[in-house]
C-alpha cells in the first residue's frame, strides 16, 4: 500500500511526524506538505503566485517534500509532479486542534483529504481535540486502523471521512462513533488593539456556540463524550432539501 | 434594505462596483471588501496574524471598507465589527470567472456567501462565466431581482444561492433555473518552469473535465446552455448516504 501523507500545520510539525511513522507501519509512505503553518486555510488553492518545493530532512534524513503552498496543493503537486501516480490512500494530519462541527469548513487539514477525493483517491483526516497535544500516539494508531479498514472495504467514490479523535489517555477512550457534522459554530468577532506606531490592528476571537438539541450522534458532542468521531464528508454542496424547494419556481 | 457587499477580486475591481451600484436601487449597501485580489482562497480565514481595516476611496468618495485579509473575514469584520448589526442580505460578487461545479469548492466569492449563512444571515453570491467580462450590467439585474426576492420570501436557515451568469448579451439568455452542483472539476497539475536565477517553479493549470450523464440541471451545464444558474448550497458537510451506511458498523 502506498500513502500519501500531508497537513496544514506544516511539515516540521510533531502530529505528521508521528502519523507517517504509524502508517510505515502498513505502508510506503510519502509526505508532502507546507513548509509553513496554513491552519484555516479552507480550500485554498494557489493560483496567482507559483509554487516552489524543496526537499525536507530531518537531520540526514530524508522525509518529505514541503511546498510553498496550501494543504490542497500539496495533494495536488503530491499526486501529478510528485509521485505521478495514484496513492492508495491520502491521510491528512494529525492535527493540533479538533475539526470537528462548523471547524470542518475552515479546516486545511479537512480541504486536503477532500482534494484527495475530488482526484477519486480514498482518503480521511485525523485531528486531535487540543491545540497542545503532548502525545499523537494513540491518534496515529486510529489512522492505521482506518488506512487498514479503507484498503479493506473501500470508500464510496467521493465520500472522505473526517477523524476527530479526543486528547485523552486510550484507556479513557469510550469507542469509536460514526457521526454527523455538528452546527455548532464560533461567536466570533475581533478585538481592536494598537500597534506601536498608533495603528489600529485586529485579532480574530470567540466562542464556541453550541447547537442546542444535538447529542453524540453529532461530532463535536460524540468528541466531547470521549468518543473517536468519524464522519463521512462529501463535495456535493447541494442543499438538496432547498434544490427540491425551489426547482420549479417560475422566475 | 441594508446590504453588505463584500467579493473576492478585491475593492478596486469592476464587478463589485456593478453589484454595489445595482444593488443601491433598492438598498442602504456598505461596502467591506479585500483590499487585494483573493481568488481560489475558498472558505480561509485569518488567523495567525491580525487584520488591518482601511478607509477605500474612489477619488474624494467613500466607496467602503478594505480589509487585508480574506472574503470570509470580510464578513467577520464587516458584521461585527465595522456593522455592529446584522444586516438583512449579504451578497458576494459580481466575480470575475464561473463558480459553477467544482469552482464552488475554491471559491471565496461564496465562502464569503457562506459565512454570512453561518452567522445566520441571508446571503448569495453572484459570477459571470468569463474571466474577462465587459459589462455587469446583466449581472447587476440578476443580483437586484435575487435580493428582492429574498427580502420577500427569505431563505431556509443555513441556506445561500451560488448564481452563475453566462457572459451573453441579456437577450440570449434562456432563463434562470435552480440547479445543482455539477461534478465536472479539473484535470489539473503543475507546469515546471525555471526563474531567472535556475531555479524550479510550478504554475498550476488544467482543463474541465466535463462529467458525463448531466443535463442543464446541474449548474455548469446550465450556464453552458445559455440559463442563470441557481444552486442553493449549505454548510453541512455530512454525506448523509455513507453515513446511514457506516452508523451501525462496529469498530
Amino acid at each position: 500500500m502506498k500513502i500519501l501523507v500531508v497537513n496544514d500545520d506544516g511539515i516540521h510539525s510533531r502530529g505528521i511526524a508521528s502519523l507517517a511513522k504509524a502508517l510505515e507501519e502498513i505502508a510506503e509512505v510519502f509526505v508532502v506538505a507546507p513548509l509553513t503553518e496554513q491552519s484555516a486555510v479552507g480550500h485554498s488553492i494557489t493560483m496567482k503566485i507559483p509554487l516552489r518545493v524543496h526537499r525536507y530532512y530531518k537531520g540526514d534524513e530524508f522525509f518529505g517534500y514541503a511546498v510553498e503552498g496550501t494543504p490542497a496543493d500539496c495533494v495536488k503537486m503530491g499526486i501529478r509532479n510528485i509521485l505521478k501516480y495514484n496513492p492508495d490512500l491520502v491521510v491528512s494530519g494529525i492535527n493540533n486542534g479538533s475539526n470537528a462541527a462548523i471547524n470542518l469548513i475552515y479546516s486545511g487539514t479537512v480541504s486536503a483529504a477532500r482534494e484527495a477525493a475530488i482526484m477519486n483517491i480514498p482518503s480521511f483526516a485525523v485531528s486531535v481535540d487540543s491545540h497542545n497535544v503532548d502525545d499523537f500516539t494513540y491518534a496515529g494508531k486510529v489512522a492505521k486502523k482506518f488506512a487498514e479498514l479503507v484498503a479493506k472495504e473501500g470508500l464510496p467514490k467521493g465520500t472522505l471521512l473526517n477523524i476527530n479523535v479526543p486528547d485523552l489517555p486510550e484507556s479513557e477512550i469510550k469507542g469509536i462513533k460514526v457521526t454527523r457534522q455538528s452546527m455548532t459554530r464560533w461567536d466570533d468577532s475581533y478585538e481592536e488593539r494598537i500597534d506601536p506606531y498608533g495603528r489600529k490592528y485586529y485579532w480574530l476571537q470567540g466562542t464556541m456556540q453550541e447547537e442546542e438539541g444535538e447529542d453524540s450522534s453529532y461530532d463535536y458532542f460524540a468528541v466531547k463524550e470521549g468518543y473517536v468521531s468519524v464522519t463521512p464528508v462529501h463535495f456535493d454542496l447541494t442543499d438538496f432539501g432547498a434544490y427540491e424547494k425551489y426547482k420549479n419556481w417560475n422566475f
